[in-house]
């Protein structure tokens, strides 16, 4: 037999190192170098109970991480196993006793892993949950515990989902484009399907899955009726039987004029009797394609789509109206809040509220309302949604944005989940303190069972998936997050970077804290102090505080800060637009208070003279221009820090971050100059000490003019 | 030192194999079984002469080959080295005397390999080149011969290309769209750029390089203005700086209007002095930004492209103007020849050379003027364009397509190599019998030394770069094509299958054969006995027989099939517009007669009454039928062989490949049953027997509208 070193072995991994384009995302299953017998022994002797494509996946799963963890083939041994997966009810409950009421408790998604000891032939590490989907997570959970190197604490790991529906959103458009898309175009070859399934779907279904993530939207809330007619069904279906074996449950924009559109119908009226038996038609049609189809999204009465209100009726007529056609199937509707109009005149902070909050308890069961994180569009920090809590008797859902539209598109690196986790733990106060924005969101807090959360996706044709290899960790970390919203950020960060890239400390300690740190370097040079909405007009790349006219006020820069040579800010207090009255008294009197409101939402709801001191005894204006300073200092460390890390991973994924990490650090500046020359027109004070002076005049920057921008 | 068996080594390869997107091309490495000593000789005792960033490429090439080839570092070994690549000037003559006038003979861009012995210490395998880039070439040439399992023979291999410009012509829109584009998205990521450098242009430089491609024009033919402003100058300057190294020139489509869109002038007549200081100015911007700039590609006054008759000027006066502007730097300017308008009340076959013919002579000596293969626009079969030979006195350049608009767009397998090739062999006449298209190309005909031929790319952002597996095997053949006209499709399709794919004879041969029927059953279903443009409107993806009225009878099917009651086909004969007319008399007579015209073009020149007989004794319709049922059964044949693949190579190309197959059989149907119906209606006759009966009625066919069809 020839025989070769392992050096050799590991030099030839290392080549495909060298050129690693990320497409394995968080699943790369590197070398693990010297495994413990315990993880050897796993996989030489696996066992899967039953049968089902969901368990073939498992089969597969751990022969791929059997492969690259040690090279070597996985083996099924049904007589003396050492790794047991199955589910409870194919399990041999005299050997192995376990609480049948525990296993129970698990639902339908949870797992139960334990190192057991029935006697000397029936030592074996244990998988056990209620169903396949179960098992399929238990097994990524503990691949990924394997591939950090992790132990199975004695007590064992018993996990389920906090969150019933985990919902990607697809802002991606029939022909390929992506709103808001940073990385490529839609994954979604509309053309191919039904015909070709293409190997993408398979990996995507698999990614997902193994953070948890159960059900995806296809299409943009910006909706095409198109998708909803027979021959665009076939594709979805194709999609859907695709995912089914993962857990995924496929979902579609219903787009409101669709009876019109591809109907026939002279209205789409939710109260007229046609266009309510046409949805029925429709959504019987749709579960003959796809029995297990999850249900609608919808965006009405908002940025130009239809909805309810061009026919006077209200967002409750129009939500119920696809809930009854749906119900029938176990389908549910999820009716998005982001309702806002140029012609309400009030504060857009306030319109969601205003609309929403009276509609409270008139919703069918199976309607749940979709709340984006914040009042305005997913900036870089908000406020939570006032809505969060003040509609007790209706099932509210989260909607976070993964793909970065307000920080910085493809290049910046923003680790995201510190903003989730910064949202979800915000108390609301509703009913009274610890009424946490989580516990609306896993429906403890009114007792709903109807429970979900929603990121709009960041996925695209891009080889590694997201445009940033970092933003990949966008993805894992919002997947992370709807299944359990009391994870915390850090831990995430370190599981991403263990998985990712690799597992050594001296590379993961200073990534993870640079992750960390990330978010708030992007407030920093983008919109310290609780400035929002200040990028450029229309694509958002980049900054725009001078945009303003045209046709919505709403859409501009200047109705958002409000900069005067009195000040900036908008004034949300009793004083202006009261949005702040929406929020709980707690709140109202805390954020009410110039000096009391935590500063990086002064600007958001007060509207503040250049002079006033802030807490560390400097104005405003020094403040503002030193949080731009430290915002691009902190980009320009990063590429530092990462360029010392050459050598830790692969070159291809080190130098793609790295020119990456170039950008970031240039637009940092460019945002920092072009909103301190805006704004220092205002407060005429000059830059303070240690802030560097601009490269270009104000003229400069308002004139330039980016083409072909991605994403719209 | 832990040990592992090659077993082990080879399985886990495997687990690679297994998922093989097809992104590494015809440069796969696979593991050599068995390899020689001296394979093994040459990779472990290699030195590189000289230093620079080429060679640098050459030494990763080699390292990369030998991991894959046997999973061992190469080593350079400058004492007793095996294998040595040098240029000539950097080679020790004393030790390895060569014929310095042979080497010479090899020009700028040819190597020489040979096994060399000088006694005991200096055997070895020596390249030897003028130049980098020669040596370049040489090197991918070695190394697919060593994965092919070939030797070198003993008369050592010497070669050059014998064109000088291979060019590949995007048709990418600065959007990322892609014109005609069936397999994604442009790669070329403008916004990113100049900042980031995808690796994906790195390994596009390389593959290209691999089969001698040598520029690349980065736009569509259909040109924005907006690539020749500075931001975009910059972009263009990263991508030749990226693929310089790699020999490869970038070149840009010229959009003739560009004097008025980016230059603010109020004309782009091309005999107006500030249009011509204009261009002047414009190409000197250029050049300072890429010294190396290959010239313009101009579609001028073609399919509402502006040009010089916009100022009732000539094609001379377009091409002279931007030739005399690029001439100081070295410039050339393709001009193509695919000129023609609805206004024009002639056979669109006969414009380009009624308007280029009188032209010959008048154009500057670093214009070529780029001719497609045909005179109306890709078809799946079309005799060659009458252009060629035409020009004594200007040099042509072969356009042909890669991207398979008339061929069944991402997923029909058609090898294009054999189209190719049949019209390089023709034989023009022109100046004698032996006056082949190639010997125009290659300059001889006419002793032309300004070389070149330009293919229409077929890459996006698809993970296998071409859509379908087998359309890898275009661009491949297309760059060994332009590098010796005179190759055979058939040596091509077996190196093309080897290197991809698998060097086991019980795969190559079979699909071999496939490959290189497959273009002939293309047209079998589609265009038989010289029928063409009968696709569907627009989108050209589907069969179109009835396309009629609309704003252009050229763009209409009934303009060129003529199918009534009477017969089929346009007579292009004395008799009709006389196209025939511009070819050489041999050629007017074997084609005048409908009798010894072979039948592959006896549509295109004559129309035929429906009972004509053909050579086999049996009537039009009843050959044209059967032409459409066999290129069906073709297909399906197809699928057969490749189900019987399975297991020969990895399952990932393997499932995706015949997925692509069974839609290219369901749609080969589609084309027979949709064009026989229509015909059919004309020729009053029954279906010959063996031909399935269509699936629907015509108006089922007629009104099929597929929706989001890419490439438009």
């Amino acid at each position: 037999m020839k025989i070769l070193s392992l050096n050799l072995l590991l030099l030839f991994l290392s080549s495909y190192a060298f050129s690693n384009d990320g497409y394995k995302l968080w699943l790369q299953y590197h070398t693990i170098e010297n495994p413990s017998d315990w993880q050897k022994e796993s996989f030489e002797h696996f066992k899967i109970n039953g049968s089902s494509s969901t368990l073939d996946i498992i089969g597969d799963e751990i022969q791929k991480a059997s492969l690259g963890f040690f090279q070597k083939v996985a083996n099924q041994d049904t007589n003396n196993p050492k790794l047991i997966i199955s589910k409870f009810s194919d399990l041999d409950q005299q050997k192995f006793p376990l609480d049948a009421n525990k296993i129970t408790s698990l639902g339908s998604e949870g797992f139960f892993i334990q190192d057991f000891d029935a006697g000397n032939q029936n030592k074996a590490t244990i998988m056990v949950a209620n169903t396949d989907i179960g098992l399929l997570y238990g097994t990524y959970h503990l691949l990924q515990k394997i591939q950090k190197n992790e132990a199975i604490p004695a007590e064992g790991i018993f996990q389920s989902p906090k969150t019933q529906h985990r919902l990607l959103n697809h802002w991606d458009n029939l022909d390929r484009t992506v709103e808001r898309g940073y990385s490529g175009f839609s994954i979604w070859n509309w053309h191919r399907l039904p015909r070709h399934i293409d190997q993408q779907y398979i990996d995507y279904a698999r990614a997902n899955a193994s953070i948890g993530i159960n059900g995806t939207v296809l299409t943009n809330v910006n909706a095409n009726s198109l998708v909803l007619t027979p021959e665009y069904l076939e594709k979805v279906k194709a999609l859907a039987d695709t995912f089914r074996p993962y857990g995924i449950k496929v979902y579609l924009t219903a787009r409101f004029s669709s009876p019109i559109e591809i109907g026939g119908k002279v209205t789409a009226d939710p109260l007229d009797q046609e266009v309510q038996d046409w949805w029925k038609e429709k959504a019987k049609e749709v579960y003959k394609y796809i029995p297990d189809f999850g249900g609608f999204v919808v965006k009405a009465d908002s940025e130009g789509q239809p909805g309810p209100h061009n026919y006077g009726r209200t967002q409750t007529d129009g939500a119920n109206m696809l809930a009854d056609a749906v119900a029938p199937f176990g389908g549910i509707v999820m009716w998005r809040a982001f309702v806002y109009s140029e012609k309400t005149p009030d504060d857009r902070h306030k319109q969601a509220f205003n609309e929403f909050k009276p509609l409270d308890g008139k919703f069918r069961k199976n309607v749940i309302v979709q709340v984006k994180n914040g009042a305005i569009d997913f900036q870089p920090r908000e406020p939570f949604h006032p809505l969060f809590g003040a509609m007790p008797k209706t099932p509210l859902m989260m909607e976070f944005q993964i793909t970065q539209e307000y920080l910085g598109h493809d290049t910046h690196l923003a680790f995201l989940a510190p903003m989730y986790e910064e949202v979800l733990k915000e108390d609301t106060y509703v009913s009274g303190k610890g009424s946490e924005v989580a516990k609306t969101i896993d429906g403890s807090l009114h007792s709903h069972t109807l429970t979900a959360m929603a990121g709009v996706a960041n996925i695209g044709t891009d080889r590694n998936w997201t445009g940033h290899h970092f933003h990949q960790a966008n993805w894992f970390a919002y997947g992370r997050l709807a299944w359990d919203p009391y994870e915390k950020a850090e831990n995430i960060a370190e599981d991403w970077i263990r998985l990712t890239f690799s597992n050594d400390d001296d590379f993961v300690n200073p990534i993870k804290e640079m992750m960390l740190n990330s978010r708030e370097m992007v407030v920093n040079y983008m919109t310290p102090l609780g400035l929002h909405h200040i990028m450029a007009r229309s694509h958002h790349y980049g900054p725009g505080p001078w945009v303003t006219g045209g046709s919505r006020a709403d859409w501009t820069s200047t109705y958002y800060h409000q900069a005067s040579e009195e000040g900036i800010g908008f004034d949300r207090t009793a004083t202006g637009s009261n949005a702040l009255g929406q929020y709980a008294m707690e709140l109202q009197k805390k954020w009410g208070d110039i000096n009391s409101i935590p500063e990086e939402h002064l600007l958001w709801f007060h509207h503040v003279s250049w002079d006033h001191q802030l807490k560390n005894g400097d104005n405003l204006w020094n403040n503002l221009a030193k949080h731009y300073q430290k915002g691009v200092e902190e980009a320009r460390k990063n590429v530092k820090t990462w360029e010392s890390m050459n050598g830790k991973i692969d070159d291809e994924r080190h130098q793609h971050v790295l020119s990456f990490m170039k950008i970031q650090a240039e637009e940092a500046a460019w945002w920092r100059d072009a909103c301190l020359l805006y704004f220092g027109q205002f407060s005429k004070m000059p830059l303070p000490e240690g802030v560097e002076p601009p490269k270009h005049d104000l003229e400069h920057y308002i004139n330039y003019n980016p083409k072909n921008v991605p994403g719209i």
